[in-house]
């Protein structure tokens, strides 16, 4: 299935001169999301992890099936003041400014073994600050696997040496 | 399974007062998450379908496992400024001031059966918006299904004829 038929570009969003990849039109489709999901699994079928982490809000759209049907922990890593509970939170930077990620602070233990689920990774920044936290928290990053990867962008450079894979590339 | 032994109380979140059922224990349990979903599809399965509606963000952890698993459409809700395409909005009252929901123009098509899926079931509020965003689009609301249902903030007084389900109720 070309599953990039089903990704819509979206020109000036969110801002002039970026073409958003739009995942709308792959999460309306029940046989497309679920050859999207499948394929997601196989493709890490045999990685060493226990948890899937996934990033709000999109990120929890991939993670949260992938847990269901692997049977692993899901981990949600949120914005600032969405936890409840004690967190640890980690912060990366924009083209403009800065932003936090907050994860709750019993989320995962010393030497869990974890996965990182994203729907698009672009710049790797986001990525990158979960990376930060699962290791403020005493985790090991397994590796990093998203829906689609815009490689144009070059987010691996931000990843050094942890594994990542996707399942369509850009 | 008494489920409820894995939401956890917050006290005074997100402000003094309240108290906040933290969903994270769930999802962190891999045969209690199992057991969530899979009872909300039980509860649901003869509900008539197409389409499930999750709202941003905690919503994508309950609608999207569920529409993989039962081979539904699943259509976001989101804040405003998320959704890249053209959108309709509904807004909400809070108890200062409002908020506001937005969802995709083409999202559902006229006469399109659809169902609402969020994680808990408060004021009622936030599914009234989105009750209100489907009728907007010409789509026929089945019913609203949530993991935890907070009775006692009378939520069903928002949603009048509503079909409204909930796994577990406080």
């Amino acid at each position: 299935m070309d599953v990039k038929k089903y990704v819509r570009d979206v020109k000036d969003f969110p801002k002039e001169g970026i073409i958003f990849k739009d995942i709308t039109p792959v999460l309306s489709n029940p046989e497309v999301f679920k050859f999207v999901i499948d394929g997601m699994i196989e493709d890490i079928k045999d990685w060493n992890f226990d948890t899937i982490i996934g990033p709000e809000a999109r990120g929890f759209i991939f993670a949260a099936p992938l847990a269901y049907k692997m049977g692993k922990k899901f981990v949600p890593v949120r914005k600032p003041g969405k936890l409840p509970y004690k967190k640890i939170s980690a912060s990366y930077d924009l083209e403009y400014g800065s932003a936090t990620l907050e994860m709750h602070i019993d989320a995962i233990e010393k030497g869990e073994r974890v996965i990182i689920v994203d729907d698009v990774l672009a710049t790797g920044g986001t990525t990158a600050a979960i990376v930060e936290l699962v290791k403020k928290a005493g985790g090991i990053v397994e590796g990093v696997y998203n829906f689609a990867e815009l490689s144009f962008l070059n987010p691996r450079e931000k990843l050094n040496d942890i594994k990542v894979g996707s399942l369509i590339e850009y």
